[in-house]
């Protein structure tokens, strides 16, 4: 077989390298890019926001058993490059990127405008005011999406959404709902009741029990930290605070009590 | 300062490295024990087990911290060996297991006795049928003690529960409730239905939603793989198969999904 001399096959190019530094935040924030891996990320990024994608990197054998995505580049105008399973890895955070990996620029969009999108009718949206760990972000996410939430707003102190884990965790969630990013906690709180939104605390000492929280209202869940939860200054701004009833205590993290929440909200509407 | 003669430092000991081949499988299942790692895991089989505690390891300086352990371990006549901090991360399966770790044995019990629990008034079960993840099979371990559940029923096809990975994600909700280990997936549906417990299978196709399902009567809540759900066979011998109500399509995974039935099932409670 003639080698294609349009493969990428060397895991030391400069191509290789940038892609790789994404991994790190500096990187990410002074290239403004990130880096999506896998097919469902792949494939979200490209139907929900094309206009972010900038490179798709696909082995032959991905290209082959996902041509659906060869052709979602195409019409978003993307470039797809054919590249070596070792290429693949190199560029990758994870061993196994099951053959796909797209190159982004960033998806966040102004404070205002996702704002504007929550106050019509029953929404609502999710405060992560100190989310650390990368996969508890993505799965928030993923409820937020999974449960109709109007947007995600993410404070300056927890976990950057665009490090690989998070990218991974949410599956191609990260594109469906509008995101913001980078803001300090007092702000997203200020313009979440400004928007009309009411604050609800989700925290396991909270005096409300879930079944009990009005959720028809328009209103904002604000999560904590996974280890000490909210400070008392933010649940002082907080309208009310409610936790998940449960049997024993301590037996919920963050992401299991921030899932019953957002259900609880869909199901309300 | 003279160096205490009772604390373990020689990492490359004849103990240390079999407690760090507890990590394997196959050596947890020829030694019948297995490794409990950090003060909550450690504290709740102390408190819930402690007759399947074997050995203690502290550093002194969680010893100092987390003095209650030592108490805890004195109750239960179980031995307390200080350690460094080199001993202890070498025995241990996580780079920072916080200065605590246990040696138990198993404390699954056999199937008719969990279920004796279960048939208990409106109880329910949970029943993992190949649910492969660590992280997730520690979730749904969590949500069933945090939700109530009777008792955690989970067939020979599943991750090992004893694997450290899983036991640190349960947080100690291993030792709260009935687990039952190892059992094919037919005899486990059979024995809840001899139990008198309705078969719920927990699908994301499913025809019933969430909030219609009959959660009165006793039942199981049975769970299928991460990827690939529940095979037909096994939702053919359900009773009812239940989906929680999304507003997107595969934007819920396996724990979440579980973390919001088991909920479902205490509310109704």
């Amino acid at each position: 077989m003639t080698p294609d001399p349009d493969l990428l096959s060397n895991v030391r190019s400069e191509r290789v390298r940038a892609v790789r530094s994404l991994g790190r935040r500096a990187v990410r924030q002074r290239q403004g890019r990130f880096v999506v891996e896998g097919p469902q990320g792949v494939r979200e990024l490209l139907r929900y926001a094309p206009g972010s994608a900038r490179d798709v990197y696909l082995t032959p054998a991905a290209a082959d058993r996902y041509a659906e995505l060869v052709s979602l580049a195409g019409e978003a105008g993307v470039p797809v490059r054919a590249c070596t399973d070792q290429v693949l890895a190199a560029m990758s955070d994870t061993p196994h990127p099951q053959g796909v990996l797209a190159v982004a620029s960033p998806v966040d969009v102004p404070l205002g405008e996702a704002l504007a999108a929550a106050t019509d009718g029953a929404g609502f949206v999710v405060v992560l005011t100190n989310v650390r760990d990368p996969g508890n972000a993505g799965t928030v996410i993923r409820g937020a999406d999974a449960f109709g939430a109007s947007a995600v707003l993410v404070s300056d102190a927890s976990v950057d959404v665009y490090n690989p884990k998070v990218v991974r965790s949410t599956v191609g969630s990260l594109f469906h709902l509008p995101l913001v990013l980078g803001v300090p906690v007092p702000d997203l709180l200020q313009a979440c009741r400004v928007h009309g939104l009411r604050l609800l605390a989700a925290d396991g000492g909270g005096g409300t029990m879930l079944p009990d929280a009005d959720l028809t209202a328009p209103h904002a869940w604000v999560l904590g930290n996974e280890a000490w939860g909210l400070p008392e200054e933010v649940l002082d701004q907080c309208d009310d605070v409610v936790a998940v009833p449960i049997v024993r205590a301590e037996s919920l993290n963050l992401a299991m009590a921030a899932t019953v929440c957002l259900h609880a909200s869909s199901a309300a509407r």
